[in-house]
């Protein structure tokens, strides 16, 4: 594996892909969604050998059902990409224009990141889709994933290399480093002469080793702790179905609430009724004392029970005596992803909004929203918890970076 | 040196700044700017501690220069503060705005970062600067400026901590780290669970240690070896100007330029005029054979030359038979700063601002107009060769993130 020599290519790659017409591009889109429906039995056959050795190293089903393809899979996945097709292509956009005294006229104009470098899980689908989403704008990606999913990725960026030669489009526009050495995804993640930016994608550990390895710019996207503080005045019979939607719609995700925070005036007219509807999902409920008071069978909050993210049928309560403290408590604890006040009081909801640290920040709505394709951006890469570049759902115009191009007529700096 | 202390100090001031209005915080700098100039005796004697000792040291002269403090210096930063004031309040503006077919609400709002590090070297001017811009846009700020400028530094975040207590504000809004052992800055640059983004301002060693050991979140602001194509079709008048104000009008800064790219169907018409000019400077010249040929004088280039950001009066210089194999030069030795082609042809000018990768591409102008203050900005923390959050001047609004703030109306996720 000569990691120096995929950087070397994929920085003569996006040199050519970044001056690709719409056209093109998206010609090459269709031809890989084609190719990879024709070669669904090839790619069937990588897949098995993965599958094989999960059920020998007794891999947890769940895992092993992410890792499965299928007819039905790979034709969702082709259409993954059609869909890519269809999305408009942002690069070249020129985001702000301005002109300066002297006469210098200047554009800001939207381009390609040029290589960026994904390191992921053991899901084959997202080989395709981050593939798609980097080369709809104009960037040549290096892929690391999963070495359990090895042989179903080597098939499909095969495929996909296929595409893009087809198409008369160098197929350095996609690399896989396929060596499973732990020595190399550490070299990876210092290629900083060749990469210009790196995006994990899985779970807490791959990202905090990610953030804690890489010298590559790094965009984090990260665990969510997600709070639903339900206010003195507010309707309570919405505040219900929210906090059954965002706790139980669908436990695993980032978006879904962990906690949540009530003022005391409306704890007991809220509390009993939550619970009831909670249980239909036999959702566990652990509270501080002023729950335990109005809900006696509950189990008694611990401080770690309001830092966690349970992805699980588990909430945790605090009352509090005001939005003030409910601000507070979230932003001790929350982890800056997405968090919702219920409230009819509009100053209160508008104090929530800009006083909560979060990337989202919801009044009367549920927490699951936060997602690219929820958002309208058409596609979506992960939800960033960073500060930096891009925060919340990101789509694929958070691919792109910009340059200013400065038109003159001879000026010199005096 | 209790670092975690002060990041959970940091912490609490950026919740508390995250809410000043405007005028507030204009407040604050004005109040600071008048404080600084009353207080310039007791900046003197501090300063004057800090001289002794890089005297005693046997510092560069020039580094000396950069250190020394005078009243009408003091008073240049206090003017400097006063002009941030000047400038527009970006946060809390919404740079964006859709709803969603369900009804959902969507605003993207400017918010601050939170807490910005900034590691810099021995300039006092940079401590208040710092604050200054940091402070205007919300900002908590921690800075390790360079141990020769130690007792200055401390004089100077003493009065502009006096000037937040004086106006209400909370003092944390700016802190200090005054233990210069390397340990104490190895682990500041680690804070991630404080700090927001890092900024290092400085040499390109001091840069380039703070992308290879941070954690945190980089803007790199890094060095410049700008290049100048002279195409076959320019005004040479127009460019021996152009050369000759980016070559010499500053020669240690980014944006000066260091590389002349000409095409040789015009390099017997350019050069020599171009030396003549460039002879009032005493800018030794560097070229490969074709410049040779035309200048005998001048001296070869290396390869080592091309990839040279002198900051000194040498320019080297490279023949080329077209604008791609200019282009591709040029992508291969700069260092993403800023690059300019003279041509009076506009398709080669589209071709040139597409395809080079720089932060700034210039048509016809010097690439010493890279600056915020040139680009209208105002005021400039540093020019970013990232192309992560920002690329090429970096104003006020790039020391800002956003949030997603979602108005519904009791919206759950089907």
């Amino acid at each position: 594996m000569n990691l120096e020599l995929m950087g070397r290519n994929a920085v003569a790659a996006k040199y050519e892909l970044q001056k690709l017409t719409t056209e093109k591009k998206n010609q090459v889109l269709l031809t890989a969604a084609k190719l990879l429906t024709e070669e669904s039995e090839y790619l069937l056959q990588a897949n098995e050998q993965d599958m094989q050795m999960g059920r020998a190293n007794g891999m947890h089903p769940g895992i092993l059902d992410r890792l499965q393809l299928t007819y039905e899979r790979i034709e969702a996945i082709a259409e993954g990409l059609r869909q890519i097709v269809e999305l408009p292509d942002c690069i070249g956009e020129v985001t702000e224009s301005f002109a300066r005294p002297n006469g210098l006229h200047i554009n800001k104009v939207r381009v390609p990141m040029g290589v960026i470098g994904i390191i992921y899980e053991s899901r084959p689908n997202v080989t395709v889709d981050a593939f798609g989403l980097c080369f709809k704008t104009g960037n040549a990606v290096i892929l690391k994933g999963g070495s359990d999913c090895l042989q179903s990725n080597i098939a499909i960026v095969k495929v996909l290399r296929k595409a893009l030669s087809m198409e008369g489009v160098t197929e350095e526009a996609v690399q896989l480093i396929t060596d499973t050495d732990r020595a190399v995804t550490s070299a990876f993640m210092k290629m900083n002469d060749y990469i210009d930016v790196l995006i994990p994608r899985g779970g807490a550990g791959l990202i905090q080793s990610v953030v804690n390895n890489s010298t590559i710019p790094v965009i984090e996207t990260g665990t969510g702790n997600c709070h639903i503080y339900v206010d003195k005045e507010a309707d309570l019979d919405m505040a219900v179905e929210i906090i059954f939607n965002a706790k139980t719609q669908r436990i695993g995700v980032c978006n879904a609430c962990e906690s949540l925070v009530v003022h005391k005036a409306v704890a007991e007219a809220l509390l009993p009724k939550m619970k009831a509807r909670l249980q239909e999902k036999q959702v566990e409920l652990r509270g501080d004392e002023g729950v335990l008071q109005i809900l006696p069978e509950a189990t008694k909050a611990t401080e770690e029970d309001y830092g966690r993210e349970y992805l699980d049928y588990i909430l945790s309560i605090k009352t509090v005596s005001s939005v003030e403290e409910a601000i507070e408590h979230i932003n001790r604890y929350n982890t800056k992803h997405s968090e919702a006040i219920i409230t009819t009081n509009e100053d209160t909801a508008a104090q929530f909004l800009r006083d909560v640290d979060a990337a989202c920040v919801y009044v009367n709505a549920s927490t699951r929203f936060t997602d690219g394709f929820e958002f309208g951006f058409g596609a979506e890469i992960g939800i960033s918890t960073q500060k930096l570049h891009a925060r919340g759902p990101m789509g694929l115009k958070e691919l792109t970076s910009y340059k200013y191009t400065i038109v003159g007529q001879g000026q010199v700096r005096g």
